[in-house]
């Protein structure tokens, strides 16, 4: 076994190695325009002082979990928890820094043609995916082949997603405060354009788009990684003697090897395009290259591992779970696609004002649902009955079908992180008044890039429904209950305030958005007012001052929530007992992706009918219904951006919570409903 | 027991008589101005053919159902079905006409004084609490008489629910059609106010606040009161050899009758109001008094009855139901009061432009799941624990908590009619150009009735979510599944698609409103376009063209969402199974609460919020604020009026689906997952 496990930790190390050289030869790369370095290095600046400070307000939860950890389970279990939450903070910093540094060189690269700048841009993103699978898979594989235990291993998970809860939610007020606020006083007021260097909260609008698409959707994504894993190990651990019962614990980590491997094949896919290539179809290339070498592996690895006549019945869940994160990610743009109908209905209705730009792209958000909770479905019903069909239990084929759609996540988050990182290199162009065909490079690799993040999306959804699912099991098997009967009074209260949690932390979110806006607002106002020649662009903005009041907003508001998130599961499970703490993490988990897939869809969908009206339907650019559609696009922005994207980071940490403190809750439990 | 049912038939007359009285004593009161007559009877005969027309779409529907059941389990339940229904459009209808008729007649009154117009008022609306309760109770009674069999009345229940269905969703789009229709021309273009008599959709308007929020609510309750009733005399059939078995199924019947008195008392304390009388507070007094007197007569019931050592076990959970329903109710108009924070701090946004008001409104329409949620948790947690610390069974406990808290409904829903007619007075007082003091008497009574109706709905949400608790029951014991365990796959695959229903119904009632406002916002430009003289006031607009679009409209679209409601649970039951079903309904009915709530909460917010500026906040009526804030209200309308409160029915209707077909389902199940 020792083998496979030295295996998997040089995939880890040669995915960090290969991460640094990349990161080494990005920041070679030249950035050129001055006016564009000096602009960059304030996003620097205030993006690595807003990690620093949420790393603070993680260090003060983490010291307090800790102790708890320490007291409660001994030493192993609250190191894990440390290094879990250390190693996503690097995973998430290290994007972070190499975003920040990316944006200005891929502007600059643009000038020499899309080639070029494809490669700058994706290869940027992939230093965030290879250092996300990196430390990951280090990480836990470390930790297990010290200790021997999925029970501290699942300790690292917790702390990864302590962080990721942090990142998530901070992230996500930070960047739509600034992001609102920049757009309410600088477009509507007084008709400036997006990253309009007058306006005093672009720089922060920019910080934001690093701190929440980049560094949070880091955390996110290493959150849900390590728990796919880890509820396999724990699932694997309780099993029945089968022949080699270890196999079945180690085997995900396994599969991330290979995962890391097909990865590295597939970036070079994309690092090669030509000149001529479209960088949509590049990206998905990589995405569907990555996919088959990676069957290709699971295939040989299982067989040289060797289950006995169970091969197939870990085999075919594997197979499964990464074919439907395929067919989930590229189906489920359907309702958010520029190009179908869903989107082009809710522009048509901009003529006649924002209210039903606002109906119809919430009741398309509400129909969008509907797709992926049935994809999602067909993979659990296919997984489970492959697994049991050869004798494997329905719960661990679930649990490994979830890692199969997740071992591709080192190309996956590579093309996600892509999008910001181009995204903000037009904004870096525009700001640095490069010539027409440098902005159409960008505007070409950034609608690439929002192509790629649906599908992105959709798997991640998809991935984290199955994880969550699989973590639910590891609890029921932790917690050793012998009925979760949803006919008991205390499963279905369990339920209904397990499903209350979702819509109460999307509310905790959104209302700290408007009120920091209203914030930030009254502060743009203020420099306008107060500062002469500001609006002539005779004189700088205070940027600082509008970074400073979106990070400490953000820092403020991310307490509650967080605490929310961390504590309501035990005290569900102390007061009502660990049957109900059962229903309430059932419930949680079905509303939690039910509002994440309304939400993100909802505001993906008002984000590109506000484009389509760009692009010149219903009267194009600066028409009433333009003006209606931007609405739709600012009430989506903390749909999309803030609360939808947090809310798988929310069912993952209730869930890892009530696994990691189920020993203490049956011990203490007051009532038994 | 004889005596007993015998007691409930002549309750149920009574009922029956009084309301005839009140009818004939509405009808005999004076309408005096000719314009308000004019216009009342166009709002009449336009409400009288659209629910002629609603009836021939259910007749159909009802065919092919009495169809179906009278092949699968013979002539009674048919009979029970087309009775159900029957009763169920019978309450409507009278409820109805009523309304249409008491406005003009309220309006008039309101010459006299306060004291006057709000007993014609609230008269009128008891006439439709008094038809619901009392065709209801007349109909269960009569069929328990003759047939004897509990699973007969569930086809009653069917009947009654597939109309409600009908109702609530058609009456639901028909009135947003035209309400949105009326708004976005005659307001927004135009500048008229509310209920100009030049806009042509006015009437189709006031049609609409009829057949919606009368004729639909009336159903609506019918069908609750009823399916509460039901659940408990099927889970009464099942019970253990107790003493008096018999007793278990004819309880819930009794209780009705106490309840009719009770609600006859409460009625005359409302009726004898003073003129100095707030009448919020003459309202709130009724619903009081006819509590207290419901718990002193639940009393001697149970008492009399004598369930021997059982009697604690059955009387305390009715008097926990009632109580809770108080309690929710009281309370749960915190987020839609205009005196509260979430409504003041929503309109504070409105200065800034209508995107935050509607992010902070759907904000606090998130939050305010969370109290309502408790609530329930706590209502049925308390009657479960009340019940079997007597013996009694927990479901039973909660069922009949269900109907202690709906036997009061003929003063709650005398209530809540009163709201919309008052209303419609006030449209009658201005349209007939009354002198100002008549106005202001119409404004008061409309100011009580918004209060009665925060209070009736969370009444109407408490009751319903008790109700399709213990339908759920009464599914789980009719189809006799061993175990609903949700680490079952069918199970939370059952979960993921029930929870789905909710929303997928939502939007698609809402896409159709916002097709439907697109026709009839044509429509009233192409009649201001092409009619000469009419924008002046010298021609008549065509009315009827509106009306009729909106009916059509509704009609048509409510056809898939009703085939869906109906067939998809018998789908998921005979294609996933019995267990899977089960965790359909309880998927389904915990996100139709959650929905439920946030869409009346959240549309009742921005409503109140609009009215918070309009009475002077934030540059009032005509400000930018204002502008915003009734862009928030019109995104509200469909939430509150069409979505929102078809879910209570949509759920109710699955679980009836389910229970009724149960039989069949177990019979012709393909997989059992």
């Amino acid at each position: 076994m020792l083998v496979w496990e030295i295996v998997a930790l040089l995939a880890g190390l040669a995915s960090i190695a290969v991460a640094a050289y990349i990161y080494v030869w990005v920041t070679k790369q030249e950035v050129g325009n001055p006016e564009v370095a000096r602009y960059s290095s304030l996003v620097q600046v205030g993006a690595a002082t807003y990690l620093r400070r949420l790393f603070q307000v993680l260090g003060i939860l983490a010291a307090i979990l800790t102790v708890i950890l320490l007291i409660a389970f001994g030493w192993r279990h609250a190191l894990a928890f440390i290094v879990g939450a250390a190693c996503s903070a690097a995973a998430a910093w290290t994007g972070m820094i190499i975003s920040t540094k990316a944006n200005a060189r891929v502007a600059w690269a643009a000038r020499t043609g899309l080639a070029k700048a494809l490669s700058v841009g994706f290869y940027s993103g992939s230093v965030m995916g290879l250092a996300v699978v990196g430390f990951a898979l280090i990480g836990m594989t470390v930790l297990y082949m010290v200790f021997r235990d999925p029970d501290v291993v699942l300790g690292f998970s917790f702390g990864a997603s302590t962080l990721a809860l942090l990142a998530k939610a901070g992230g996500g007020i930070y960047t739509k405060t600034a992001d609102i606020g920049a757009d309410l006083v600088g477009k509507v007021e007084l008709h400036l354009v997006e990253d309009d260097p007058r306006n005093p909260a672009v720089v922060a609008d920019n910080v934001g788009d690093n701190v929440g698409d980049v560094a949070g959707m880091g955390a996110d994504i290493f959150d849900s990684y390590v728990a796919s894993v880890v509820s396999v190990m724990v699932l694997g651990a309780v099993l029945p003697a089968f022949e080699k019962n270890a196999l079945y614990v180690l085997f995900p980590l396994v599969l991330c090897a290979a995962g890391i491997i097909a990865s590295l094949l597939g970036m070079l896919v994309v690092g090669r395009s030509r000149e001529s290539d479209d960088p949509g179809r590049a990206l998905n290339m990589g995405t569907i290259v990555t996919a088959i070498i990676f069957a290709v592996l699971t295939v040989i690895v299982v067989l040289v591992l060797d289950f006995g006549t169970r091969t197939a019945g870990v085999l075919w869940p594997v197979l499964a779970g990464l074919a439907a994160g395929i067919v989930i990610g590229f189906t489920s743009d359907f309702f958010t696609d520029i190009d179908q109908k869903a989107v082009q209905n809710t522009a048509a209705s901009a003529p006649t004002g924002p209210a039903l730009v606002i109906l119809e792209g919430f009741s398309y958000g509400l129909l969008s649902i509907v797709p992926s909770i049935i994809g999602i479905c067909v993979a659990m019903v296919v997984a489970w009955l492959l697994a049991v069909s050869f004798d494997v239990p329905g719960t661990y084929g679930v649990a490994i079908a979830a890692v199969g759609m997740l071992s591709i996540t080192g190309m996956i988050m590579s093309s996600d992180a892509y999008g910001p990182i181009v995204d903000n290199a037009k904004g870096c162009a525009e700001f640095g008044k490069e010539p027409e065909e440098v902005i159409a490079v960008c505007d070409r690799l950034d609608a690439a890039g929002n192509t790629a993040k649906a599908i992105t999306k959709g798997f991640a959804i998809g991935a984290a429904a199955l994880t969550v699912l699989a973590l639910f099991s590891a609890y029921t098997e932790t917690v050793g209950v012998s009925s979760l009967d949803i006919r008991q009074p205390g499963v279905i209260v369990g339920m209904f305030l397990g499903a209350m949690m979702p819509p109460l932390f999307s509310a905790l979110l959104m209302i700290s958005v408007t009120k920091n806006a209203g914030v930030m607002v009254e502060e743009i106002r203020r420099q306008f007012r107060e500062i002469p020649g500001l609006l002539e662009g005779k004189a700088d903005p205070d940027s600082a001052r509008c970074v400073d009041i979106a990070a400490a907003g953000a820092l403020k508001e991310l307490i509650v929530p967080a605490v929310l998130a961390l504590l309501t599961p035990l005290a569900v499970g102390v007061i009502l007992g660990p049957t109900a703490l059962g229903g309430f993490l059932a419930g949680s988990i079905v509303t939690g992706i039910l509002f994440a897939l309304l939400m993100a869809n909802a505001g993906g969908l008002w984000d590109n009918a506000k484009k389509y009206i760009e692009d010149g339907a219903h009267g194009g650019k600066g028409s009433p219904a333009h003006e209606a559609a931007v609405i739709g696009d600012t009430v989506g922005d903390p749909f999309k951006d803030t609360a939808g994207p947090s809310l798988n980071t929310l069912i993952t940490v209730m869930s890892l919570s009530a696994t990691v403190f189920a020993p203490l809750i049956v011990k203490f439990a007051l009532f038994g409903l």
